[in-house]
């Protein structure tokens, strides 16, 4: 792909070595034959969602799974693509940048070339990213679609594919239905790119980008950590990156052992209060001074400000005012009076900061408030109230405040993100040789080396629920389907890790350094903590369960003795009652 | 060394890896027997000095250089050390930390334990880094002199190491001087270590820690570049820690290729003030606007702040009043009213940093003033004034603001770092057993590869200078012998690099990136652009001049020709008068 966008900038010895780095696909895309295999038709996680998502989206709601597989593999169900007809595909970038998005265009273009020189790539100046530039945060208003399905139909485009988090891919469903609807040959593909790593399902086991920004920021906690331990006489109040889920926070928490980090999840399952929050950093704070330490590391999300149950009150009541052009000099006088307490209760910098329009998606504009220096303005003022009511006796508190996002999502990507938005980008292309519209490329097993990876496609549809309540009445997302940013599982595996280890981290200076990101040498294959330690592979239990039903049927066939049919019916009568109870006890959203 | 400070703890795949690494000795240490050649004796850089340094220094002053050799080096006049009887080394960090300084540790124990294993070290807990723990900026005061000494005497020391910048080599000058005089046996050693890199002069080339938070920042800063392409619509102001001295925010410039820099010593040198400098960044926006480039990448070095003339004289009457004791909070009533004006006029985040108290080196608490905030706040006002007045067309004004530097220097160290505290270590012990006292460890022409490198010892007094006159009339520092901090050279070629590449850097966006810190392949390798463009290695170029002066003398024996005798006459009669008129003409600092 030839851009024409900038002049040509000088490449470092890095740059250049990275430039020549060949990502590796897994067995099932190696070739210039695949085999796809459809698998059952999909629902929604939530069952009560069904109706209301298939109302919404009858032409690409409750597809089929798609698995893609060697020619040679022995999946007897598969069907072989032999005719790869040439094709144009448009792509945009939509959203926010993310490490690791180019090569996503790179797979898509190898894979288009492979299979036919003549097809085409087209790439659009919609999104994000230096390669295309980024204009939009979305396709999303009547007008943007409909530009959208004029654009392809004048381009004569066999594929358009969407690369983003839960707004764009979102939107991307919708483009598909719009397109099906319109009898646009369009054939709409997701993929799944985002630094917050928020977009998580059965389907999605990460997001292209997530693991670069983490160890970018473990690396700079890691060498705060260092400072903190040879100055011993300050805390470093770090807020991170991420929109309103806290995966960035809690995944360089266990790559790095900073003192203390305060998930936004754990605030709003808990309700705590600012006044909670401070006390519990002062109570740390008290707790290391008694063994003489004086200095410590506190990670901070950056949706934190948001998951603070008076705070969010406050937020939305201003973001109503806002939306009523009320101007922000007047906003004050117009609130509640308990809203308006608070308000005048916090500092003059973090009030301006709340007064900031809301973003597109109606949360606040969590990069630009301050949550660090809040809570550590807040955590002097208790210390020092202590230190006069004689029940603190460390030395005289000194914060640092940090905020880290900028610097990362900018970085050169890690191996893994360059490996999975590689492969990505050639999953991207069999779905549309499949002919599938509205689908997500989906790759799973991805704790494991590249040639154990499992390449799919999910329907977007499938990811998808519907909020029919939020604590915001203004807010367009109720009773419409969405794929909705996944929050940090409390009950999940990586936050149990955090829980066991939290004592140890806060008080003994357990401090680990990743180092800086590597491309060659230990380091360099490194995985995501939260990946490993989830262990997902939802897509590859979906078809070792297809397998052992179509053994069952094998062995079980008419003709079989009476003893075997009668044991069969047994184990699969129990089987069948304990799924049935545990399906209507438990909502879906919680079999994550 | 053994060290019971802290818990053990766990080691990343990288860290462990790092942990293996043997940095490579230059030839002329290896083995065990190295040969030590004495040079002409030093005087002071500027010979108005050399009165005063001598009457200060009356033992350790204008002793002469030392090399080391292999023991084969054809060095007729070399001595090699053959007796090394059993030491005992004390080593003490102090100041701030910076990477790579450990390895002077190490490198400097190995020596000791090869040339007799019953040697000893020890480390005082008494300066900087998390190894040791860092408690005091210096040993400066009578009492804190007189404790060193008789710590010397009663733990029996034969050396003493300062690991630090140009303060604690100050002090380390004063510690030999005072031993020398008490007739106590410790040795005192300096070693360059600090991340500012302003620790340069004729036998300084480089200090330990600067190579290591140049291609961190410089990281950050090529990250921070990618995503102001990637969004095109912020200028991101980043102030870079270093102290008062320009050199790493010049580096990370000629490392990222960033749109613009503001040095200090530019800002002082010309006189701008506060209005000249946003007037400066406000014409370069409106010039990237005219482009259509709404973006825009800054450095300022946080030493600018105290560069700025008229903020210089507010700090001085500043830390005048607080010197008087005088509270903060009435400090504003008495300042003279112009003073008052200025500080009236700034915001009031950079007021309440103004009033910080001084650091020990009379310098303002740099770190905490947040320039950045400050000029992206004056830039934006004057912006909306051109806006309005309808000399600006470009869109909306929005700055992002940055401190790096806690993030760097706790980093770990890159293999220039490693390499160059490790031998500076084995320099040390070398300089004891040569039984020198006052010395500071010096490796030369370190631009090439490790096996070129010159090792050596220079007097610290012989890179001291005296300071006849202050802005500050309070300064502790007038008359009194110091090494002091190297500022950039504006007529040096690393500043010619960055004049001669300003304009395109500012319109063109070639942003650089030499990506994350490597250990492997290319990168790892790298040195810093203003070490090598800088061509220094003042100690190798001595060197190669009493080489010649010898190979004169050798040629021109009494026996010789009458003719050879006339020529050589000749010759050294203009040689002598060309340089008579050079350092006559030009102060001896020019001459670096």
């Amino acid at each position: 792909m030839d851009s024409d966008y900038g002049i040509p900038r000088e490449l470092s010895d890095l740059q250049k070595l990275r430039s020549l780095y060949q990502p590796q696909l897994p067995p099932c895309l190696e070739g210039t034959t695949v085999r796809v295999e459809f698998g059952d038709t999909t629902t929604s996680l939530d069952p009560t969602d069904a109706q209301t998502i298939a109302r919404a989206f009858p032409h690409t709601f409750g597809k089929p799974l798609a698995h893609f597989f060697r020619p040679t593999a022995k999946v007897p169900a598969a069907q072989i693509i032999t005719e790869h007809p040439t094709i144009r595909v448009g792509l945009v970038f939509c959203g926010r940048q993310s490490p690791g998005g180019h090569n996503v265009i790179w797979g898509l273009h190898k894979a288009l070339k492979i299979h036919n020189p003549n097809s085409t790539l087209l790439g659009f100046l919609e999104g994000g990213y230096d390669l295309l530039g980024r204009t939009q945060d979305q396709i999303r208003t009547t007008e943007q679609v409909q530009a959208a399905l004029t654009a392809c139909n004048v381009l004569k485009l066999d594929g358009l594919v969407i690369i983003g988090g839960v707004t764009s891919n979102t939107d991307a469903a919708q483009l598909a239905e719009t397109f099906a609807e319109a009898k646009c040959p369009t054939k709409v593909v997701g993929v799944p790119v985002t630094l917050n790593g928020d977009f998580k399902n059965q389907f999605v086991e990460a997001n292209v980008g997530f693991d670069t920004i983490c160890k970018v920021n473990s690396q700079l906690i890691s060498n705060v950590c260092t400072d903190a331990l040879s100055a011993e006489k300050y805390y470093y109040f770090i807020r991170l990156m991420g929109r309103k889920a806290s995966h960035v926070a809690l995944e360089c928490t266990l790559q790095s052992h900073p003192n203390m980090v305060i998930l936004g999840e754990e605030v709003a399952a808990s309700k705590l209060t600012l006044f909670d929050i401070t006390k519990q950093i002062c109570d740390a704070i008290q707790a290391r001074a008694e063994q003489d330490k004086n200095h410590g590391v506190i990670l901070l999300p950056e949706g934190l400000i948001e998951s603070i149950p008076e705070v969010y009150a406050l937020l939305k009541e201003i973001h109503s005012l806002l939306r009523q052009n009320v101007s922000a000099d007047t906003i004050s006088s117009q609130l509640s009076p308990w809203a308006s307490a608070l308000f005048e209760f916090l500092p003059p910098f973090i009030r301006k900061q709340l007064l900031l329009h809301p973003e597109s998606d109606d949360s606040a504009q969590l990069s630009q408030i301050e949550t660090e220096k809040l809570l550590a303005h807040l955590v002097e003022d208790e210390i020092n109230k202590r230190l006069k009511a004689g029940t603190y006796n460390g030395k005289k508190f000194n914060a640092i405040c940090h905020f880290f996002g900028y610097q990362a999502r900018g970085s050169l990507p890690s191996k893994f993100d360059c490996d999975y938005a590689y492969v990505l980008g050639h999953v991207c292309y069999h779905i549309l040789a499949a002919g599938l519209n509205g689908y997500m490329a989906t790759i799973t097993n991805l704790k494991n080396p590249v040639n154990k990876w499992r390449c799919g496609a999910a329907p977007i549809t499938a990811m998808m629920t519907v909020k029919r309540w939020s604590q915001n009445p203004n807010s367009l997302a109720i009773g419409k389907p969405a794929i909705h940013p996944a929050t940090v599982d409390l009950k999940g595996k990586a936050y149990e890790l955090l829980r066991q280890n939290a004592t140890r981290f806060l008080l003994d200076d357990i401090y680990r350094n990743p180092g800086p990101l590597q491309f060659d040498g230990p380091g360099a294959d490194a995985k995501a903590v939260t990946l490993c330690v989830e262990d997902q592979d939802y897509m590859g239990r979906i078809k070792k369960l297809q397998e052992y039903l179509d053994k069952v049927c094998t062995i079980v066939k008419p003709g079989c003795s009476q003893e075997v049919l009668k044991a069969a019916l047994s184990v699969m009568a129990s089987v069948t009652e304990v799924l049935s109870v545990m399906s209507s006890s438990s909502p879906g959203a919680q079999a994550l």
